[in-house]
């Protein structure tokens, strides 16, 4: 075990930048800003079950954190600082390398300080903790949508549902939109820079990771509000040229997961604000829907108009229906 | 897997006492206390290779957190937060109810609160990640220790090493020592008081976790210093006892790790506070050694009053060779 200790001390150990006391101590040691909360999550990515045991480290090493980042950005906080726990099957020292660059580049990306972790032998399993600062009171939590609130979701969720149906043979995608959709499911782009814009803004807010609609029911079940989805509305067009297949496109973009989109409600009167800052962004923003005040209820309008009810586990079956 | 999520939500939603948002967002938020620094620290416990995949689970979730709690002792910080990401490979009821108890149990007895986690299917994997508070400054770490400073370590480590061995069919314990050391080594008992009251006193410390001059090794390159430990000083009544079998009494508490006593250094004016917080604490402190100038030297001083030299990984052998 001494040569792995050796391999992961030369390859996590970074010098930090805001910490007090980074690796090497029985804990590392921080301090959030004056009025500032800390926002923390941990997302743990299993082989077999969120990858492919043989998936590319680099990528691997930018998703592990990434996939972290998303759900401090859907608080609206920065993130600061991460703690990675990884189980390893072997000290393979060029898989390690190629994992801490795509995880380093992370770190960069986003000025995230890597302060700590633990690292064992099993089969392979990689945990991050990850801590975000928000000042007191201006995190944009899942309970605030009110009836009456837009509902939006940025970027075209879906692209990495598509690639990983190319990677297991089940759809064929034009060539340019192949490696955009693979690129959407190795390297999402937590929207960080969107998270910290909605403050004071959107009224609720989540990370699209599991699918649209099976998300979205999240806030409806937390904001105690209903919601009518607007078929029409769906950022399709892109899905459609990728895949060609309409129903595929749909299923991409309400039920596909790890595109790790923002998804969140804004008041009526906000939509120049919510333009305004998608225009800044250089980021595409969607309206695809309302908020009402039938509680937890899901509702699709589809093209001709009429409304579906879509039942809690329903969207697998507006999937297939659509 | 929702069936998954709906124990998971039963059994590990508590109400917080001291957290501003806990389990059901996309992270939890908290607040240290004004003029307190965030002590962090994350172990994860794998199945197979810290534990027998079939121990009893309610044991399991208190030494799951109790590792981790040990940590934030072992700063002289304040347990106050938990996050718990769980790799489980099936949805077993009365294995997640009786793992609950236990991991509650651990919670109310350091007043933690549980405050968010991640729970996916695999291979049983547990990966808490703990948080603490401390005065800013105040924090013991590794790398405090000076030339001529006392070596103290609480307890009689070496009986979870014991435990583990009567498990394994090598050593026959008498009955009541088999169940003092099984419990040693299935609910440690982190020495939180110990190490809170340790701030100001104690110029390094750490908790032993892999065996007590292995992780002495850890002070000595921290804090550039060497140290000897004195046999004859080293508390084996207990060990002795249990097993009967000197060699094996010296080896385990010298190599054995899972006990988790604070290993520290004290500076030999303050012997008589020692003394006093053992007496107040009515926990057994020894003196078993001191430190010296020779950077990163670990020497034993035999019954003979020789002293020999301990090489870096020289723990095994000696256990050996005593």
């Amino acid at each position: 075990m001494s040569s792995e200790f050796a391999l992961i001390r030369r390859y996590f150990t970074r010098p930090p930048r805001h910490t007090d006391l980074a690796v090497g101590d029985d804990a590392a040691l921080i301090r959030p800003g004056p009025g500032m909360q800390l926002a923390i999550s941990t997302d743990m990515l299993v082989a077999g079950t969120h990858f492919f045991a043989d998936t590319d480290p680099e990528g691997l090493g930018w998703k592990t954190l990434a996939v972290n980042v998303s759900d401090i950005a859907a608080m609206g906080a920065r993130p600061r600082w991460v703690v990675l726990a990884a189980c390893l099957p072997a000290a393979d020292e060029a898989w390690i390398a190629a994992f801490a660059r795509g995880f380093f580049a992370c770190c960069e990306a986003f000025e995230i300080d890597a302060i700590g972790g633990d690292t064992t032998r099993g089969p392979l399993n990689l945990c991050p903790t990850i801590f975000g600062e928000v000042p007191t009171g201006a995190a944009v939590t899942r309970s605030g949508a009110r009836p009456g609130d837009d509902l939006w979701v940025s970027g075209a969720p879906g692209r990495a549902a598509l690639g990983l149906a190319h990677l297991r043979g089940e759809v064929v995608l034009t060539p340019a939109w192949r490696d955009d959709c693979l690129a959407a499911l190795h390297r999402p782009q937590p929207r960080v820079a969107l998270g910290l814009a909605l403050r004071g803004l959107a009224t609720a807010m989540l990370d699209v990771s599991d699918g649209l609609l099976g998300d979205l029911n999240h806030i409806l079940e937390l904001s105690r509000v209903g919601a009518v989805v607007d078929e029409a509305a769906l950022p399709l067009a892109a899905l459609l040229e990728a895949c060609g297949d309409p129903v595929r496109a749909v299923r991409a973009c309400t039920s596909g997961g790890d595109d790790y989109e923002l998804l969140f409600a804004a008041p009526a009167d906000r939509r120049t604000d919510v333009a305004d800052l998608s225009a800044r962004l250089d980021l595409p923003l969607h309206r695809i829907g309302y908020f009402t005040d039938t509680a937890e209820a899901l509702q699709l309008r589809g093209h001709d108009g009429r409304l579906h009810t879509v039942s809690a586990n329903g969207y697998d079956h507006f999937g297939q229906g659509a």
